[in-house]
C-alpha cells in the first residue's frame, strides 16, 4: 500500500460534516488550478510544461489508447468523445484489468494515455507498462506530484485537485476531465485540426467553467430535496446519450460506493433492447439532456420510461423548462458547450449521491469494501 | 414494426412449455447449421458464398467496426476480442444509437460490421447507412434473408438460427457468436496471420461444439437448483474477465429481460474500483472462469466477494473441482479453446434466467416493456 502524507491542514474538514461534501464545493477551485497557466485569456497558445509531444511526434501517431480504473475510466470515455471530436484521431478506452491481459494491437505508432489519480493504481501502471514495452509513448494524468505513473510516463498533466481524501473521486474526476479538454485542444492545434477562432470559442468557455461550476453548487437544495423523496429506493438508473451516457456511467458508480443503492446507467437508446423490463412504477430514473443535437432523442427516451411508471429527475441547461411537461423534477446548470457539459453535469449527480448516503446513514467518507488507491491487482 | 410470418410448424412449442426453452434446446442444431459447408472437416477451405472481400480488399482495411444493439452488441464484444486475436486488426464495438450520432472516424479504409438477429432493429440499420455514406465496405450478420440489413450489406454471413420466437434471444446469439469465429478465421486466413495448422485447431474444436452444447444442456439441472434457491433476489451480480466479461454481459441482460432480477456485470478487475461496496451477505454471484490466463485471478476476485458474504455460482471447464474450494456451487462446461468457451459458457447463464422467471411467475416469452425487434427508435 502507497501511504500519502498530506499537509495536516488541507486534510481538515474545514466545517463540512464529511470529506466528499468539502471535495465536491472545492471543485470550482480545482478546475481553475487544473487551467491556470495553461490556457490563459487573450492568449491563443496551451503551455504545457511536463509535454513535449511535437507536431512531428504526432504526424506517427495512428491512435490513443486512453486506460484507467473506476472514476479515471469514466474520464476516459469523455476523452474519447472529445479527442476524436476535435483532433479526429481514433480514441479507444480501455479498463485496465482488461487492456493488460487482452494482448492489445499496440505499438510505436499508439499513443497510450493513462490518468490515475494516486498515480499508483496497480493495473493501470502494469498498462503503461506494458505499452512503453511495445514502444508506445505514454502521456499520464494523474493528481500526485512523483507517483510512479508520473515518473514512468513520457509526458505528464498534472491535475490539480489538491488532496482528495474521500473515498469516493469527485474533484480528481472533474480535474482529469479538464486535463483532457487541454490535452485535446493541444492535439487538434498540434495536427492543424483546428483554427484560431474554433480554439478561442472553447477557451473562453473553459475559463468560465469555475464560476459555472459555483453556481450549480448554488442550486444544491433541489437535489437535496430528491434525494429526501428517493434515497429509500433499492434501485436507481441513469440515462443519458453522448457525453449524457458518460456522465451517466459516473453518476451511477457515485451513488453505489457511497450508499449501496443497486444503480446502473444505460446508452438510453439500448432502453428498448432489454433494460427497460426493469422499469416498474416508482423507480427514480435520472434522465440526462445536456447534449443539444440528441435532446429530443432523450425526450422520447423519457417518455418511454415514464409511461412504464419511473419517476424521473431531468438534467438540463437553464432555459429547458419544457423539460418539466415529461420530468416529475428539473435540476438545471448553466449553459455551457454541450462538449464541455461534463464538467457541470456530473456536480449534481455527485451530490445526490452524497445526500442520500447521508440520509440512509451510510459512512460517506469510508464506505464499506473499499479503499482509496487500488495499489493492489 | 415488421411482421414476419414465420412457418407455423417451426412454430410451435414442440412439447416444450415455452418457445425459449425450446429455443435454447435448439442450439446445438443451430450451431451445426450455421458451421455447415461454411467451415467443414478434413478441407482447409473456409466457404462463403455471400462474402466477396479478397485479400486484396482486405490489404486497404485499417479497422473494423461492430456495431449492433442489445444482445447482438454482446456478440459484438465477444467480435473484437476474436478478431483482434486472429486476424490482428483493431476493432473498435459501439452500441448503434451511441455510434450514428457519435460522428466516428470511419471512411472506405473501415471494415463495418453490422450484426442483427432481425435485420431490421432501427439505429443498427440507420448506423449501416452511415458507414456506407462515410464509404466504409459493410458486412451484416443476421438471421433473416431479405431482410433490409442483409439487402443493404455489401457482404452477408447468415445465422442459421431458425425463426426466434421468444423476446429474450438465445440461439441468435450462439449463431451471432459461430459467424463471428467464421468471419474472423476467415479474415485471419486472409491475411496471412493463421497458418493452416493453427487454422485447423480451431477449425476440429468449432466441429465439436454442437456436441459440447448438448452435454451443457444435460446438465441443466444443476443450474436449476441455483435458480429454485436464488429466485427470489433482487440484485444478481455477474463477474468475468476477457471472453468471459463478454459473456457475463449477456447473461445479465438475460436475467433482467425475463425474470426484472437487477442484474449487473462487471470485469472483475473493476470490483474494487466502486462496485463490490454493493455485495453483501448473500448477494448471488455468477463468477466465470473459462479463461485459462486469468483463472487464478478470477478465483482472487471470487475470494474477493466471498468474504463480503456473496453466495457464488462458478462456471468453468471440467477437471476444475479446485474452484469448490472458493465457489458455493460450480457448474462445468467440457473443456474448448478458451477463444471459444463464450458458445457453452453462455447456456447456463440462458437456463438460469428461464428457470428464475418461471419460479417468479414470469411471463417468459413476452416479458413486460419489450418488442421482439427494436424497428423505431
Amino acid at each position: 500500500i502507497f501511504h500519502v502524507t498530506w499537509d495536516a491542514e488541507a486534510a481538515e474538514k474545514g466545517g463540512y460534516e464529511h470529506f466528499m461534501i468539502k471535495e465536491i464545493h472545492e471543485q470550482p477551485k480545482a478546475i481553475r488550478d487544473t487551467l491556470t497557466r495553461r490556457i490563459v485569456a487573450d492568449s491563443d497558445d496551451i503551455v504545457l510544461d511536463d509535454i513535449k509531444l511535437t507536431a512531428e511526434d504526432l504526424k506517427n501517431i495512428d491512435k490513443i489508447y486512453i486506460v484507467a480504473c473506476g472514476t479515471a475510466y469514466h474520464a476516459g470515455l469523455v476523452g474519447k468523445y472529445v479527442i476524436e471530436k476535435l483532433a479526429r484521431i481514433p480514441v479507444e478506452v480501455d479498463i485496465a484489468s482488461e487492456f493488460r491481459y487482452r494482448d492489445p494491437i499496440i505499438n510505436e505508432r499508439t499513443l497510450m494515455m493513462v490518468i490515475s489519480q494516486s498515480g499508483e493504481t496497480a493495473d493501470t501502471l502494469a498498462a503503461l507498462r506494458e505499452a512503453k514495452n511495445r514502444g508506445a509513448r505514454v502521456i499520464a494524468i494523474t493528481n500526485v506530484v512523483g507517483s510512479s505513473v508520473a515518473r514512468e510516463a513520457d509526458d505528464i498533466l498534472y491535475t490539480w485537485a489538491g488532496p482528495e481524501i474521500a473515498v469516493a473521486s469527485t474533484k480528481a474526476y472533474v480535474t482529469q476531465l479538464i486535463a483532457i479538454y487541454i490535452v485535446a485542444l493541444y492535439l487538434a492545434r498540434l495536427n492543424g485540426k483546428m483554427s484560431v477562432e474554433e480554439y478561442r470559442v472553447i477557451r473562453d468557455e473553459l475559463l468560465n467553467l469555475p464560476e459555472k461550476a459555483e453556481e450549480v453548487l448554488k442550486r444544491k437544495e433541489e437535489i437535496q430535496k430528491f434525494a429526501a423523496k428517493n434515497y429509500n429506493h433499492k434501485d436507481i438508473f441513469y440515462l443519458g446519450r453522448g457525453l449524457d451516457f458518460a456522465v451517466a456511467l459516473e453518476g451511477a458508480l457515485k451513488i453505489k460506493e457511497i450508499s449501496y443503492i443497486h444503480a446502473e446507467a444505460y446508452a438510453a437508446g439500448e432502453l428498448k433492447h432489454g433494460p427497460i423490463a426493469l422499469i416498474d412504477k416508482g423507480v427514480p430514473v435520472i434522465a440526462l439532456a445536456t447534449q443539444e443535437d440528441l435532446y429530443d432523442k432523450m425526450v422520447s427516451n423519457i417518455k418511454e420510461v415514464v409511461t412504464r411508471g419511473a419517476k424521473v429527475l431531468g438534467i438540463a441547461f437553464d432555459g429547458h423548462e419544457d423539460i418539466l411537461k415529461v420530468v416529475d423534477q428539473a435540476v438545471y446548470i448553466p449553459k455551457t458547450l454541450p462538449l464541455l457539459a461534463p464538467v457541470l453535469s456530473v456536480i449534481p449527480l455527485q451530490l445526490l449521491s452524497y445526500y442520500a448516503a447521508v440520509e440512509r446513514g451510510c459512512d460517506v467518507d469510508k464506505p464499506r469494501n473499499l479503499a482509496k488507491s487500488v495499489t493492489v491487482e
